[in-house]
């Protein structure tokens, strides 16, 4: 089969949003596709949370309030990072204040560095403020680590931000601790900030450092979505020097005013539940990435072995992951094409936010077509 | 009382919030304000669409989805617009719809105009995309009429979108009809684009005319807040040319995501219960203008009579309204000065966003003060 995926055209940072739209289109139209190329738990949000909202909305909260969010969830997230309550912004998603933050501090022209494989969204984003990326290749050969020198070399005069994603989208991989101190050394050195996207670090396999951990000049996002499987409230918050706080909130004032106060209150109930939720979350993706790294050891797919949930992101020699996650797509296996991520055509992501039964399936289906 | 008003450094765009901060602090401190600044109605949001919002939530509809909003929810207000479904997109609010609108289609350097008194957010945001606010002044005097004439006159090669507010905050006039007109008019002449924001155009004691009536090339912005008392749960939508649609669509993939599906299914019944909550709020809000007027008709106050509900935009010759917004406050009342809304030092804004009795009290102590 291996023979027909000769090179198309390359969609790259297009493929995320594709492949998720043609399984969902295969889906309405009656077709089983087991899809391992979410960023969506298959998990349900705790009941407790979705109490929590309702009894908030019983309450009246359902009303305009305070743009940098609510002060009991700004509080217990102070709390929990170290910082003071100015220091914490409430966004309807990490993605959000992603946004939010290279809307503030990048002018047209200048330029972003981030390590690749990297998130899609970071690179549109970029694109649409009028910034250029600039990816700092790593390789799986290298176990993804990230070369310092090789970093410094990109920086020049137009450099105003270095995006981490730690654990990352899609390699899973937890950044070493002396590289982490090397990067953030480096962005001080040249008076660079940095953003560490930090969604997957509650439920990392091993334990991920925290931009906070090193110094309280950068900017830390993270959200609920994925510790309390709660993708679809939209709600996230970014931890920043309290006078870019300030312009955030301003900046919440004019575009989405608040996030709902009720939803606000289920955060807040998930936080109070953090460790139970997690932990039953973090081993069942222990379980799944156990699993899934069984079956596919057996194969010729090189990958490295996950330190948080969620991804795999093994490499084929020669694949064609377009054409390869198409022609799997139509035999009822979704995955996401490396090139979605960067310049990576022989890899694919696979998901874990499946059923096991489901992965073991999906994996057959993706070990016999590479067969 | 009124010598002290002497004129202090205006704050204006930014008294909007500057109130409505210290009336929440004196509230905190145990003083009971009666607020009449808020563009946020004191009724609840109706349990029925609460229920729906529970429902949702219990059936999973929790998770990512559509960047552009729900089938159903697309197909009800395309139903009622008239449109495809293709010309609707859902937003975390009105707002974030003016917000995007803006941000896709405004180059730095060019400009917008917008009929004055007006609200803040369009002023805040085009100066935050580096576009110019054009302000066209209307006049008490005049009814509030917008002059084509001045109109024509403000347009020039950077003119890029003119702004609508119909009904108009703070004025709660509705435009008449020949003036819509011309002003439509004008726009296809000069290859301008208006936004047209109708949020408060379902409570309207006087039909307005909707941009859509004239021409589907334009934008028209409209809100579940005010009509369903659910200003807190962030949804509103845009009516758009196809193409504008699919760019919306993909700025919410980078920023937003979606609305919370759970509060699309709660906006869904509102529309569904539409006829009945409109009505019933349309008939309080009349009442309360009702009595406002009565009260203000006795005073040397000069003020139109509204044709839609929440404001009141009254005058008061030589008044500083700032300095008489704050002095206001400390005697218990939260009222918007003018200034807030363009150079209209010598109005301010009444909402009637209070139970009755509390907007009869709050008014006794405004005339009490410009006696």
């Amino acid at each position: 089969m291996l023979k027909f995926w000769v090179l198309i055209q390359k969609r790259g940072d297009k493929m995320l949003y594709e492949i998720s739209e043609k399984a969902m289109k295969l889906e309405s139209e009656g077709k089983k596709i087991i899809k391992l190329n979410l960023a969506d738990p298959d998990q349900q949000t705790p009941y407790e949370i979705i109490e929590a909202a309702l009894e908030a909305m019983k309450l009246g909260k359902t009303k305009y309030s305070f743009s940098a969010g609510e002060k009991k969830l700004r509080e217990e997230l102070a709390r929990i990072h170290g910082v003071s309550i100015e220091n914490v912004v409430i966004t309807p998603g990490s993605k959000w204040a992603i946004f939010s933050v290279m809307y503030l501090l990048l002018k047209n022209g200048e330029n972003v560095i981030v390590p690749s494989p990297h998130w899609t969204a970071y690179e549109l984003t970029a694109k649409s403020l009028g910034a250029e990326i600039r990816t700092l290749r790593t390789e799986i050969d290298s176990n993804w680590k990230i070369d310092g020198e090789k970093l410094k070399d990109l920086v020049d005069q137009k450099t105003r931000l270095i995006i981490l994603n730690n654990p990352n989208n899609p390699t899973s991989k937890v950044m070493e601790d002396d590289v982490f101190e090397e990067v953030v050394q480096i962005a001080n050195d040249k008076g660079l900030t940095i953003l560490s996207d930090e969604v997957y670090s509650d439920l990392g396999f091993v334990k991920a450092r925290s931009i906070s951990d090193f110094s309280d000049e950068h900017v830390l996002v993270n959200s609920f979505s994925k510790t309390f499987a709660m993708t679809g409230w939209r709600i996230g918050y970014a931890i920043v020097k309290e006078d870019l706080a300030q312009k955030m909130m301003k900046l919440n004032q004019i575009t989405v005013t608040n996030v709902p106060v009720f939803i606000q209150q289920a955060a807040l109930k998930a936080l109070e539940l953090k460790q139970e939720i997690a932990e039953k979350m973090r081993e069942e993706y222990r379980r799944r990435a156990d699993l899934a790294c069984n079956i596919l050891s057996k194969t010729k797919l090189r990958f490295t072995k996950p330190d948080a949930p969620f991804y795999i992101f093994p490499k084929y020699d020669d694949l064609d992951s377009e054409r390869f996650a198409f022609d799997l797509l139509e035999n009822g296996v979704a995955i996401t094409p490396g090139t979605a991520f960067g310049d990576y055509e022989e890899h694919f992501r696979i998901a874990l936010t499946a059923p096991g039964e489901e992965i073991k399936l999906g994996l057959e289906k993706i070990c016999e077509a590479l067969e």
